[in-house]
């Protein structure tokens, strides 16, 4: 770089890392707003984040910005090492991404988002669709608008996903969910056929909250996270947030009945977290450290919350560790008894709730549905319908109310389509891993069985955590598993698993 | 106001209302900060700071803020009602000071302020003052060229106290100050040679920090503190704080051997929170809604924890609560013991630790070394001696080392001169706004002993709180207690106090 373009450059970096630095705020924010806010102050702090996030758009839209990425980036990425490269596009993709929506537009879909969410709750309380419906149509035609702005190289619905899963559409989504879901139906039907006779009995009883924190926080730990630099904490639906890589927060919630939900919830919100606590050392708030995309982060938490926290040697290693905990409930219980137990597989309504071998048709019928809103060949109206149909025809299952079935989920409320196929991308990514670290840590599998998950963590710090943003998705699959995405892998590791644990066949 | 006006006018409110909510988000960041940020985070959280202040500085410094307050002000108070008049020219008054100090002097102070922490609890710890003296002389140095910039009317000691207290000058404090010392040095010397021999033992034992949370949060809802609006938590200093009247954070500390220290912290910093939560209900992101002054807020902090905590009538009423927490510590004990006990009087070293009688002297050492300071009558090497020298004089004890003498306080170490008279102006204030609230509310001692704080909560909202910056601190001791600032009041009551106490004469 000239000592001209340099200075540029280093404009950029105070600029952007202002804006990363001001996002931690909003980060620490919303975590308050979860996990602390005293409730009559709900709508002071709304005001307060409506000011942060104004200030967020003019310093991420202001022209001078625009003109520096413009000047910088037009040098081309030979100008640049790697990481200088990646922070200039990604700026400058976010930047453009900014200033193509119109503001009327930024507004209503704004306005439209804090009201949304509101009528569904309450249509979802009221079990009528009907309430909720011209919400839906209404998000539908603003999300069409702006993806016609935002990408208008695209498709609509595929500019929706693209923003959870870059480079990711319909077309090579289609044809891997369509492998998936020929598969799972079938082996969800060998399971049902053939039911599982396991005693259970000891996922009952009374788990005191202290006993489930300080459980959670030891296996949290053992999975290498620092509590030196993040925090473990309670709010109604658990999830990873905080202020960037020094101060990653994650939280959980207690049922007094069920210590497994808690347990695997806050294994699920750890992966989260090690993904963030694991950034490049370097270019700490800028848009080269930052985690990759939806699908990737996801892949992150289900790599530990299936690959490694649902599997054998995982049970065999912390069981005693559960049972140091509960000894009256889990005293005499064996680790294959608890493996099924926490891998128990059965069709059912809600997708939150849904066991790993259903868990993708609930994402591919909802992936289907906003295909179907987003190319017209669906209208919001037929959606009730719709869905249970396929209930039916994927899962066996048939929602006896709306409330049960399309009014369960929080997403189209606020108007994220495209949202949902990450789940199962993270699925199939995550599985991706998991084979590709087997094959290069052969003894990794006795590790784990021994409590030892440190070269777990320590594979993916290096193999992704650390990567940032310098690969598409398309190219750390590629890099990290030797291959492209491929459902054929993740069939074939959930029909192995349920054949083995159901002795199917 | 006229239509071209009151666009003005509303312009200013949008960004008033800014920066208020800015200042909000700042004050959950220091809570966090405070009360429980992970230990790795302490850097990236200074630089999420960092940008925020940049920001507050760039929109309060804003020259068309300046334009706008330039137009609306010009056209005189009559042209507005008392609120928004108020609003204008307190914003004007911040406007003017910031632009005022020129850039560099600002970011040396702040330079000076990062390092000067870290210098000063070396020193302290090192017990050397010649490492924290040149410190100290550079602060002194800045902040009168701040003073000349900020208050070119003013004196530079004068112009650092009206930071604080609003009005206050070193030509009023003198000879109020002077009074006070005279007569707390007579009274201080009389309980010395009349020691009271009352049995204390009972505030010795084991408490539970569980069972001294529940009565802190206790009493603090029988003052009148919402936890609605608010929260209570622990941080190495209790503070107040927090994001405006809906979010009000009180803070406090535990010791096992000790409750009365944590208790009666919670119930200073609850009057503080009642004075935020109190705010008038409109303009509340308004300068005009504020607390008016430090004295001010400081006065209704000490008028909970001293007027009515430490008074005979609150003892009566709550002694029975607190042994029902410490039934075994404090079951036999008479109310007039507990009195006894929360009102002992012993000349100390440690301002923070010092009892209602001896604090005030405290104060005094540190106005008259400050003014020396800033008059150029009081060299800095020449602090310790002084220090020590005015100990012995005052209150009869002499400081073994500097670091239980002139190095024991922060603020210097953050250049805030002009803070400490604040401590005593407050104490003045709180003894005759309880004065006039005895007249104005014969029976309300006898409420107070029935338990009954409600009144007091509702007496202080209206005659105080809700005044917000409509007067000046003059004009409000004037209208609360038809009276000015009278340190008579003060060292009639303290002495009245104290006599029937320890039995003089």
């Amino acid at each position: 770089m000239s000592g001209f373009s340099l200075d540029k450059y280093n404009e950029l970096v105070s600029r952007l890392e202002e804006l990363s630095r001001l996002g931690a705020v909003m980060g620490v924010l919303h975590w308050d707003q979860e996990v602390i806010l005293p409730k009559g102050a709900v709508e002071s702090r709304a005001k307060q984040m409506a000011a942060m996030a104004g200030i967020m758009h003019e310093k991420g839209t202001h022209a001078e910005l625009g003109e520096l990425l413009e000047t910088l980036h037009s040098c081309g990425a030979s100008a640049y090492d790697p990481l200088q490269w990646c922070n200039i596009s990604e700026a400058k993709r976010d930047y453009d991404l900014s200033v193509k929506i119109p503001k009327d537009l930024v507004q209503e879909l704004a306005e439209l988002g804090a009201r949304g969410h509101q009528v569904w709750a309450q249509a979802r309380e009221d079990n009528k669709f009907s309430d909720f419906a011209p919400t839906l149509k209404r998000f539908v035609e603003l999300k069409t608008r702006w993806a016609q702005c935002a990408f208008p190289e695209l498709s609509p619905y595929d500019a929706n996903i693209d923003i959870f899963e870059r480079g990711m559409t319909v077309d090579k989504l289609t044809p891997i969910f369509d492998r998936v879901k020929t598969e799972l139906k079938i082996l969800i039907q060998r399971i049902k056929e053939n039911p599982r006779q396991s005693d259970e009995s000891f996922m009952q009883g009374s788990f005191s909250v202290e006993k489930q924190t300080a459980l959670g926080k030891r296996i949290s730990t053992a999975m290498g996270f620092s509590f030196d630099h993040g925090r473990m904490d309670v709010s109604v639906h658990p999830f990873c947030g905080g202020a960037g890589a020094d101060d990653v927060r994650i939280t959980t919630r207690y049922r007094e009945d069920n210590f497994v939900e808690s347990l695997y919830a806050v294994i699920h919100e750890t992966g989260h977290g090690l993904y963030e606590q694991g950034r490049m050392q370097e270019h700490r708030d800028l848009p080269v450290s930052e985690s990759l995309t939806m699908g990737i982060h996801e892949s992150q938490s289900l790599f530990w919350e299936r690959m490694i926290a649902q599997g054998k040697p995982f049970c065999d290693a912390f069981l005693p560790t559960i049972q140091e905990f509960f000894p009256e409930n889990l005293g005499g219980v064996a680790p294959q008894s608890f493996f099924e137990a926490v891998n128990a597989c059965s069709p059912s309504l809600i997708r939150v709730e849904a066991d790993e071998a259903t868990y993708p048709l609930h994402v591919i019928l909802r992936f289907e549905i906003e295909k179907g809103l987003f190319d017209g060949s669906l209208a919001v109206d037929d959606l009730p319908e719709v869905w249970n149909q396929k209930m039916e025809d994927y899962l066996g299952i048939r929602p006896p109310s709306d409330t049960l079935g399309v009014l369960q989920d929080v997403h189209w409320s606020g108007g994220a389509f495209g949202y949902f196929p990450s789940y199962t991308l993270g699925a199939m990514y995550a599985c991706q891993f998991y084979a590709a670290l087997l094959k290069e840590l052969p003894e990794i599998e006795s590790e784990i069985s021994k409590g030892n998950l440190a070269p777990v963590k320590a594979w993916l710090n290096e193999k992704i955590h650390s990567k940032g943003r310098l690969l598409s998705p398309d190219e750390l699959i590629q890099n990290v598993t030797s291959s492209p995405l491929d459902p054929e892998v993740f069939i074939d590791y959930l029909k192995r698993k349920y054949e083995a644990l159901y002795g199917l066949k």
